[in-house]
């Protein structure tokens, strides 16, 4: 249920006659991460072109204009824009002339010091045409001094924050993870040519075979010479701080992110739930999508029958408006229909993956309780979320964080269920396969794996505090 | 996996000062049953006014339009075109005047004396606009000696074939269903007003409590001076013949369709197939959406736990068009994408709800072999289809009938599955609630409820022998 | 300055391999004839096509789709509206199917006695789709009776009022002109072939040669058989009764109407104004682009020599809409400026087409004397504007004919100008090359032709009136 | 007949409540500069936001948008883009970012030293992103050392050939004219705000007075401060050279241009053309619009009476492609009608204001022959266009200039006429009111006025070359 939105998803696809008709495919298998702009970058090894548009996927691009084209060499770019620069100028990529030829550069995740390398910049005259943090990346490449190197790392290894990356020059395509890898990569194989993209889903629906993550701090270049490995910072520098988030919501259930299984990690969020919280019932049954793997985790480890409870209609999507506040309620039920027949009568456990403002959760609990329901127990598979995100992930952006402010018993009587359980930090963290000290989950802990600039924590604070205003 | 498309979905509502904008969403619940054209016709008590257009409810409307709509009564249509007539013209609600001023109608359904009685017409004078088979209700409507009655039975008892109708004038709002009932329709309350659909979750989705189905032969009235109810044929004629094929396929698991809850019934189904054939597996899964209750059916009665085994990409709609023959794998692996965890190494039990030609099934089994299975056994919850439909199905445009023309095993070795299995025909009538007389099973048995005229059945086999060179 | 439209223009080619697509360039030399809708149907002998929309020509037609059309025969329309039927439904040619096959019909004119004609079919049972007088024609030709005949006279002898047609049928296109000859058809011979239109330009444009007019109460046929000529009416019963508006305002200076040249026919007119009302003044210019030719007239018979005294915008076209009332000042001035430095200190004629309400008027005559003119006298190409037209010119729908309820000298004071004169009837007609009983001037004279039904009378009268009160 | 385009009009309003609206409509009057696209840019005097697209002004601009904008300070820009460059990233006025805020800047005119001063730019890391040469203003504007000084003396004194610039700022309006002024820009008052735009018609159409011309060298700001003149280069470098072409051909009838009245100017054109090549003939006529004005001045001189020749279809607009080149001939005779009773069996005086390359002239006087022309004499109110602009006019785009490469009697057998006839360069330059030092005639005379770098010389000559050797 929750409403947070990842910054993008990238795609990259190098050696392949019909690459741009490949990547636009990919963008498809990407669509969740960013439903605000599409665009597609390919090279023939001497142009860039460039087509973006606003929307979706099939709504930016024109599959007609890719069909003809024959480069073999393409990057796309899914975006999720913040609110207030949703227009076509920060759509990516980005393409730009420089001295040393064009350059198109696909970003996925949120500079902290943008804001004062851009100052720097401007200060020494540079013109910003965009609102975009990663323009100031193609600025730091126009650098001369930049310029002579052959490598990124003068570049890359000014920049903080989160960044998956995908640079494309006539010449060849680099794909970048900042030093935490807060941000998934995936590199693929098809035929003779390599893949990039966020999410192994996208590799998949290209023909393309999963090898490996980019790594934390790691650039990798494909060009004719083949692939190249470099690490563009100091070993000591390079402190993996995977986005949990990404596991427990992001990204698609069929994808591999940071190589574990999402849907096998949900599974063992929910099995976690039941272990940690049980209840007598008599039906488990999920939110659709979010909650569907972990309620399947949930029934086989507590024994308890899975059934449908909701049906979702397909045909409402994101262009869906009703601006009129009166009428949020009619849309939510547009979307999900509760089944009476499963849960009339019933004792029900509703497995969801998140409660961010908490009103979207109160008006499908309610339809539960319309239909018959005889109890409703409410799990959520992760902890309360209580802190903001200063990676990319605009938490601060939705406003008051209910659990922020609230203690859980006090959620429960809002949403008016017989019980409400959240995972705990220790068991989500028990259900990755690796070490638990690869993974940022600061959201909920605020152990933030890196120092925040003063200006960059106001900047959100601000938002989030102008935000809970206008809700109160 | 069955391509076959329903006609038509039906909703009016009476008495309700948004009544277009109620019927804008309820055509969004019933999407499912056309999505070739919506329209929407609405009466302020003197004028009739009609918004239509080609696409999706939400291409087809501009809800701007509806919002400042004050009309207390408004029906509305979603449809689905066969081959050759998808334009404008033949969007629904049909709109004319006549001598006793403006109707509008729309029908869910296909006449089988359609052709004779527009012949008839012709050769009197009458003048048709659209190739519609609905017009010739509207040309009977409009003969002299019909205007003189109040009633509608005189035009009613004329035609023959499947009709759930909804009729619109400046004064009243009429629900009619066939002598045989083949199509629902649905009546409910709303407030002071009164709703009639084609299926109880559009009822849901406007806010109104399901009363009762309108009854084969039945003609209900609602006006300001209430509801009445009508009988236009005499009782013998009467021999319900409900299509068994909406509960399978057509309908949403949330409506409730002949008395019947949709997804009960094909939980049953599954039910039936576990016992009917069982298979020693690790796990069942469905192919969505079709297959999902069936599946839940199937797991719980056989003990054999139920994972996600494909995740459908929700941003692959009917939009989503690649001409060339050689990109529709593409297309299909795009839509569902295997979980191959869930699947890998194991014996997978598949549930899905039909098998049409066979190719669609064939590429997605070959998704799950490439992701790992051991064994797949694919067990179909209906019986084959072997006959055509003459009453608004169009199994005839899809082409051969996989069953039609070959055995479960010589299937079975095409599909490259360890087992195949359908449900027999007694199984599945076994899961209706009531009793089986009153359904019409012919595309699984041949028994038509009704003769046959001999120019309508040469004219579908014909489609069909075009429909099967084409393929070969 | 005149505002009243006429209601079609009409073009068809027969016997050409590109003929939709010259009908398409025709119908654009007779864009000024109608600028709501535009049409245009093709036969290749077999089956009929039409492809219609609302706007210009350019907006309503894609030339790419008669590109690749080789069908050698097809009809064009352009329609202007009246207010409260301008939809698609009423565009123009109507396509019908009937009992002997398909029809398209054009129309240009208006039937008197549609509405008794389409009463008396609606009570005997036909449906009407559209709200124009001509679909009571294609009922007519649908009658049985009619249908057994090869020609077209039981039906054409039952039409009363204005009307030029065109039909094409797969076999033949048939150009017909009422008993009276209201309004224009022309037929010229296109190397093979055959070309109708209701003005001489097309027939320029499209590289036909003018041959002569359709003659009135004629009918002529073109198909493989070759042309035949007939008069579907009794001798007695031709009267011609051209509509001198064509000459002095609707047809293009570059036409042949009725045989006399519309620019010879202004050039008169404009000497006849300065041999009626002469005056001395420095300058004469005209009020594009309706007064253009007749200035040329008043300047060569007076010795005033002509300039420039307005610059017409070219770039502001009908699509040209500011809704709002305050704003309409703003958009007469943007259509045409004036030029100082032909007017500043001096007495200047004005010569203009028309006074129709004097709003417009008004406002030119206000920038002409801010721009400096000295004195300005205002010529009107024609006597004053009295009576309505019941037979295709909605003057009616323009309200307030400020000529029908004010003198010459209230209009004068109105306009603020130094003098204003009409041209005197005699003298109008006198500019005629042939005997000027041949011609329709009752909107001056109020001498109709024809009786008019009462009905016909009440129902233009009534919109006048509510025009008026909408005005006051 | 001329292809010629100029490459833009400006205008800008200060201080008037509805200035964004203002400007749009200004843009309808100069429209006829551009229209490849057009742009409004406004400020609030705290952020600046712009609207722009491709097309027209009607269609590139939603007047809604503006309706509802309340900003008192607007510019706005027409654009005619050379051939490869016609994207919306091109479009203006640019806005841009830099340190100072945000800054809009629109631009007639073409800078000779751009190419050089961009490769300047990146080669310090700067960035482009559109390929036109007004981005490099705003880099010149970024410049640290500029950006401390309060004028905009420093990065004016950079910029070679021609500009008439307006910039945009949240504080301020700024106006400027090269020291050549070869481009004109007039500055009128509106009520207490200020306009500045292109040509005075579009002050006409904003309801300003014209007050003077910005001056050759001049900088004109507006602010709350009022209004403040600065010469921004040394007295010695303001040489006049105002392009002569902007009162033959390019500037609309209406408009004073560099104080001249251009209806004026062009009747004396005429007037000279009737003293320098008189024949004895029945009739003058123009070829509209072009030679509308300088035709009454040849018949004034001449006292050979004028008349219409051609009828102007003025449906046909810029949208109207015909991409295949054997339709182009068809598309001339849509757009001009030859007026038969006019010309037949007439010695005709053709006035015309160019010649290019020939071969629309060509067909038009084809159609004057073919309407019954007995003797034709073609008249050009200029001299023979010779030499390339360096200045912003692409008659080298327009490929080989036919009097660049044959004498006039080789152009008179071409055109099939019995006489033709230039204006000399000496009568074209007496029909300035003022020193004729004051104009660059370098297209006539290859006298420019300032020095051309090489290669912007090589640039425009190799692309003269191309577009010949297409033609050939």
């Amino acid at each position: 249920m929750s409403d947070a939105k990842d910054h993008c998803g990238l795609i990259g696809v190098y050696g392949c006659e019909d690459a741009a008709e490949r990547v636009y495919y990919g963008l498809y298998s990407l669509q969740h991460r960013g439903e605000e702009s599409a665009g597609i970058a390919s090279t023939n090894g001497k142009d860039i072109i460039c087509h973006k548009g606003m929307g979706l996927v099939s709504e930016a691009i024109k599959p007609d204009m890719l069909k003809s084209l024959k480069n073999p060499v393409a990057i796309g770019h899914v975006r999720y824009s913040t609110i207030g620069s949703n227009n076509i100028g920060n759509a990516q990529p980005l393409l730009v002339d420089y001295y040393k030829g064009k350059v198109a550069v696909a970003h996925n995740g949120q500079l902290t010091n943008a804001k004062r390398l851009r100052e720097e910049f401007e200060a020494n005259g540079s013109i910003f045409h965009t609102t975009s943090d990663t323009e100031v990346i193609v600025h730091l490449m126009a650098k001369p001094l930049h310029m002579m190197q052959k490598s990124l790392s003068p570049v890359l290894s000014q920049l903080h924050g989160s960044f998956s990356l995908l640079f494309l020059t006539p010449d060849e395509m680099v794909g970048v993870r900042d030093p935490h890898g807060f941000k998934p990569l995936a590199l693929g194989k098809l035929n003779h040519g390599y893949v990039m993209a966020s999410e192994t889903c996208a590799l998949d629906q290209v023909g393309a075979e999963y090898i490996r993550d980019i790594n934390p701090g790691e650039a990798v270049y494909v060009s004719k010479n083949g692939i190249q490995s470099e690490y563009y910072c100091p070993q000591r520098q390079i402190k993996p701080a995977f986005c949990i988030f990404e596991l427990i919501y992001f990204s698609r259930p069929d994808s591999k992110i940071y190589g574990e299984s999402v849907h096998l990690f949900r599974k063992r969020l929910g099995a976690k739930l039941a272990e940690e919280s049980p209840v007598d019932a008599d039906v488990v049954i999920s939110v659709p999508e979010g909650g569907n793997s972990a309620a399947i985790g949930y029934s086989h480890a507590s024994g308890i029958p899975i059934d449908r409870g909701f049906i979702r209609n397909h045909y409402v999507g994101r262009t869906f408006i009703l601006p009129e506040q009166e009428r949020r309620h009619r849309v939510v039920e547009l979307k999900l229909n509760p089944l009476r027949e499963t849960v009339e009568g019933k004792r029900v456990i509703v497995i969801d993956d998140s409660i961010v403002r908490g009103t979207t959760s109160k008006s499908r609990i309610g339809l539960l309780r319309r239909a018959g329901a005889k109890e409703i127990h409410l799990k959520i598979s992760c902890p309360p979320h209580r802190y903001p995100c200063y990676y990319g992930i605009d938490f601060q952006h939705k406003g008051e964080l209910i659990a922020a402010h609230h203690t859980i018993e006090e959620i429960r009587k809002f949403l008016n269920v017989e019980s409400l359980s959240y995972l705990s930090i220790d068991a989500m963290m028990s259900c990755t396969t690796q070490s638990q000290e690869r993974f940022c989950n600061a959201c909920f802990t605020s152990r933030y794996p890196t120092p925040i600039e003063e200006n960059t924590k106001k900047l959100v604070e601000r938002e989030v505090v102008r935000e809970i205003s206008k809700v109160n």
